[in-house]
């Protein structure tokens, strides 16, 4: 386990810029982050790939980086997109053998940026991009477009 | 609805091979494959962007991905990775106005060419491809290493 970085995050042995957390799953800035915001999602218990996944943690894994990809694109935060993504394996370009989901805020624009690879991977204001976020999230709860509170 | 590509694949107004369906998802092959068995999961209902999926269709979405990702890296497909990946509005890429989880399966070697973009996106033996993807769906649901049913 120590020698996790992901599972020392968790346990609050290492830092990290956290925008949310709950029982099963723990989001945090990425510290390379190849966009603005670029968030990660991992599963509080330690799992290397999805194969040792279970299907319920991998839900809630969703559920919150769907939450924080709708976030990003409220007004506290001004994303015009954004991307979800786990490599799953070394030969999906996985890098740290603790499961975690991409959350990358995009902008009209970025195109050829991201595309190209040619990024800075380095945290810009890493505390007040994590306060924007967390921002978001509880614009979230209150708001009337909420999918879960208002279906129209 | 009859000009949403994906809705009328729901309906079965247009041809799709398919890996795996239940109530709330669709999963076919994508007919521009960037990848050997290029899966596409979708909500049966329609859904522009992830702003206007409910969560829960989100976590149900997520668990097919999982579950054929898992299913892609057994022996009957015999993958290394996959990559499961949500492009959330045009400014992330976003092609088709339905939301769409890909499930990329990945191979040791296929680096270069997939970070490149130069790919060929042209299915082949489609039929042949779904059929080794529903053969791993299925070999899941009896697997002794099934994390649902074993936590070893
Ligand atoms: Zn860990
Ligand atoms: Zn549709």
């Amino acid at each position: 386990m120590s020698e996790c970085v992901f599972c020392l995050i968790v346990a609050g042995a290492a830092p990290a810029h956290r925008v949310f957390e709950d029982d099963t799953v723990c989001a945090f800035l990425d510290i390379r982050p190849i966009a603005r915001g670029h968030t990660l999602v991992i599963p509080k218990s330690h799992a290397t790939d999805l194969s040792g996944l279970d299907a319920e943690t991998g839900a809630e894994l969703f559920r919150v980086g769907h939450r924080i990809a709708r976030a990003v694109q409220g007004p506290a935060f001004a994303a015009d997109g954004a991307n979800l993504l786990i490599n799953d394996g070394k030969a999906a370009f996985q890098t740290v053998g603790h499961v975690h989901l991409h959350v990358l805020p995009r902008t009209h624009g970025d195109k050829f940026r991201f595309a190209s690879g040619l990024v800075l991977r380095r945290s810009h204001e890493p505390e007040r991009v994590a306060a924007a976020i967390r921002s978001g999230l509880a614009a979230l709860d209150t708001a009337a477009t909420d999918p879960d509170t208002d279906t129209g």
